[in-house]
Order: C-alpha cells, then sequence, then structure tokens
C-alpha cells in the first residue's frame, strides 16, 4: 500500500472515529436527529476546516467532495441506529477510539501545515487545531466551555504528537516514520492520561 | 425586471429580514444598543459570511460595499426605534418573515456554492450554512444552543429547498426555476412545521 | 525610528497586553495551564486573524513566524508566575493596559483594512472586529455572553477611533498621524467611559 494510501485511509478513519464521537455526545445532550448529523459533521470535519481556512487553502479539504461529509453523516447516523440496540457505549471504548482519532488529525494537519511552507512552530500549533478544534467548536454549540480547555491531558497531546512529528522531521526522517512517531506520542500520552488520570496542574497547585 | 436584479432584491430583502429578527432577539436578551446593532449584523450577514471564507470568495460579499452592513444596521435601528411603538411583535409575523429569509437565503447560497463549482451535495450543506449560519453565531454570542439544533424543522427546511434547487437544475430546469422551486419548498416546509408544531425525531422515540 | 517599526513595535505591544489580559481571565475562572496559554493566545491574536480571514490575506499576520504565538504564549506564562507572587491584579491597572490595547488593535486594523482597498465604512468596522474579536471569541470559548455585548463603552470606542482615523485620512492626514488621532480618541473615549461608568443605553431607557 502506498504512503499516500496509507495517509487516505488513516485520515477517513479519523473523520469517521470523530462523527461517532461527536454523535455520540450529541445523543446525551438529548438533541434531535439533526442536531446529532450537525454535531457528528463539526466534530469531525470543524478542525481541518479551520485549518484550511487559516492556511489560505479553500475550499476546505472536507468541502472538495462529498466524500468527508458523507463519511460523517454515514457515521453519526450509524451511532444513532446502535443507540437503539446498545443504549451505553463503554468508556473506554470511545476513549480509545478518540485518541486514535486526535492522533490520527494532529499527524495530518501537521504534515499539511509544514507542505504549505508553514513555521515548524506555527506547524505543531495547527496540528493541535487540527486535532481539538472539531470537539472545540462541539462544545461551543452545546453552550459549554470546551472540555480540552480545564479537563486532561488532550490538547497538549495532540501538541507533543506534532513536536515530535517536526523534531523527527527536522532530525532527517521521512515524513511517513516522523507521522507515525508523532502520532504514537500523540496516542499514548493520551491514553495513560486517561488511564491514569493525569492532569495539567492549575495555577493555585505551583 | 431582468433575473439578476431579482436575485440581488431577494437578497437585499432576506438581509433585511434576518437583521430585523436579530434585532428583536438581542432586544429581548437585554442588550445595549451597540449588541442590537451587532446582533442584527451577525444575524443578516453571518451564513454568507462563513459560506464565502469556506469557498475562498473573500472578502465576502457582506464587505464588498457599505451597502449591506449598512442595510442591517438600518434594520436593526429600524426595530430599536419601533419597539418604544410596539412592545410586542406578533409572532406569526416574526415566524413569516423569518422563514422568507431562510428561503431566499438556502437558495442564494445553493446558487452561488454551484456557480463556484462545487460538488452538488456539498452545495446544498452550503446552501443550508447560509440560511442557519447567522442565527447559530447570534445564538452562539448570546451563549445558548443554537436553536437550529435543537427546535423544529428549520435546518431541514432548508437542506429540503436547496436539495429540491439542486435536483431541479439537473433535471434541466433553468436557474431562476430551479431557484423558485427551491424557496417555495424550503418556505412552505417551514410554514407548515410552525404553524402544525412539526418536529424532528429524537433518538429516543425511535 | 521609522514609522514602520513604530507600527510592528505598537503591534507587539497591543499583544502583549492582550494575551496577559486573556491570561488573568482565564486563571479567574479556574482553567488549567493549558487552557490560559489558549485563552492568551486567542485573546491577542483572535481579532486580527478574523480580520485576515476576512480580508483573504492568509495566513494570516499571526501565523506567518514563530513571533506572534510566541509572544503570546510568554505573555500569559507571565501571568501565570506573577500570579504567585501577586494574587491580584489592580483593576485600574488592567483597564489601563487594555484600552492601549483596544487602541492599538483597532488602530492596526483599519489601516490594514484601508491598504486592502476596502470601502472606508467597512475598514472602521473591520478595526473594530480586530480590537475586539479577541476578547469576543475568548468569552464565547467560556461560554459567556461577550461583554462588548453588553457592558460599556468598549466596542463603541473602538469604533470611534476607527471613524476618526478614516476621517483623518480623507481630510488629507498621513496615516502616522491619522492613527495617532484615532487611537488617542478610542484610549480616551474608553478610559473616561470606564472612569465615569459611562454605558450605553438600553432600549427601554429611551
Amino acid at each position: 500500500m502506498s504512503a499516500a494510501r496509507l495517509v487516505r485511509l488513516a485520515d477517513l478513519a479519523g473523520v469517521a472515529l470523530f462523527a461517532a464521537e461527536g454523535a455520540m455526545v450529541a445523543l446525551a445532550a438529548g438533541l434531535d436527529l439533526l442536531g446529532i448529523l450537525v454535531l457528528a459533521f463539526t466534530t469531525a470535519l470543524g478542525g481541518g476546516v479551520v485549518r484550511d481556512v487559516l492556511l489560505g487553502a479553500t475550499p476546505p479539504d472536507a468541502l472538495r467532495g462529498w466524500h468527508y461529509p458523507a463519511l460523517a453523516f454515514a457515521a453519526g447516523a450509524a451511532v444513532i441506529l446502535a443507540h437503539g440496540a446498545v443504549p451505553q457505549f463503554p468508556p473506554m471504548l470511545v476513549i480509545t477510539l478518540d485518541a486514535a482519532g486526535l492522533a490520527l488529525f494532529a499527524v495530518a494537519g501537521t504534515q499539511k501545515a509544514l507542505s504549505a511552507a508553514m513555521q515548524p512552530f506555527v506547524a505543531t500549533l495547527l496540528g493541535t487545531i487540527t486535532g481539538v478544534g472539531g470537539g472545540v467548536i462541539r462544545d461551543v454549540l452545546l453552550a459549554q466551555v470546551p472540555r480540552v480547555l480545564n479537563a486532561d491531558i488532550y490538547a497538549s497531546a495532540a501538541f507533543a504528537g506534532a513536536v515530535v512529528l517536526v523534531a523527527a522531521r527536522r532530525c532527517g526522517a521521512s515524513p511517513a516514520l516522523a507521522g507515525i512517531a508523532g502520532g504514537l506520542a500523540c496516542f499514548s500520552l493520551r491514553m495513560f492520561a486517561a488511564r491514569y488520570g493525569w492532569h495539567l496542574p492549575r495555577p493555585g497547585w505551583l
């Protein structure tokens, strides 16, 4: 399988995972069918859309064809149907899928920003935005403070993965290898933080 | 009257209607004069601005001259003045004007996305965003869950109108005819839903 | 010191002031370290990013190098450290720094919009958005109604400064002189309003 095909598959997997997660959050918030599909779409594609708008790469990838929106809606619809059969999704499954989506998006966003000749530190920020932006927009639409601002090691895991990727490429690693290293760093940091309840300090604790 | 002139008039009517509606919502929320004008502006122009940013058509139409912002502010100011005379706006009037604005914006947004060579399904999404985007930003600024996510058949009416428009054009209808068909579909679906209290199901009802 | 250098310095000062203010608000809201840095970044750079996206000037100035983001993060970190030593920042200091930042940003945003050949009234709107946009995004992320919609003479001070700038330039003043006049108008209007508790009327008061 070629590298480009691998990236494409990883990206589609991230979209499906995040869309499913957005639909679960919308279900829990009691939205109607349309609201659930909108949050699936927003959670899955919002981060990449913001990245592309900031890069000036418009129309965003997510809107260059029907594939991404259709996939996000399909994943949202699947959650609605599964909800009838399985009212409670296992939390560890949700966390694991979400960590995988986060890693995939942070890596894809950082790579795209580097390809657009952004300065490396800025590329790590854009990678982080790609990873967490969809969830931030989803939480804003639910009139809640975005979890990533206040909850756990989440955006920091995306940022750490982006830094590993950029550092690896500057040390001469191929894009594919650097992407795998960054993605693993993000995924494992997020999973350890979720498993062991790691948090960033609040200033009162200093 | 030429077709272009008709589209232009319809667009201006939609801006005035949505600006007036945004000002009414801001009045009810107890904002000050500036807040009311800002919400009039945002409700009227937000959807089109988001559409144009996503299409990469910047500066957005709404900012290419003073006409659109001035019209939105004027409509907001008219509501403030009328409020002194008529403290209560008749709900059915507000709903009807709003449905007309929604139909005009959904049609205009879908047509513009098709003109920008967007894929038809994506064009229906951009038409829907044009119709509901301003109201979503208004509700976010009021720290509320956007009504369109949770209330009635509203965004779905915009989407249905956009689908009718795209389908009519693919069947060979002229842009003008397709726009009229899509606009009527959106307007009448929205009005029936408001009149008879139609709602989209919530998954618990499945 | 050349005019370009002066503008650059004023811009950097505005970024540092707004980032510090965003960090103080985030501290008061009880966010964690990452949340504080994100709000510092957003408050400082959000207005300019929105302006540049609307102008189609992407990537935005704030992301064309590491300087702006690094400065915003450094100012946020400085607030976190100072917080250990000085738990309470004097309100009048915060208000004065904020008014200075507002004036700098409103002037810079209006000048940039005029340079991009925007219509003068639209340029005043874009200057206002540059001044208040970061704070609006910060408040939305905190799930609060943006203060500028409901509190005092704040966005109106930015708008007044932008109008003074545009009027001065149309009367033949140099960009530097017009900028100083607009900035002083914004700063002094904001300071008088804060000192004497001036508010915009609410429609019930009419």
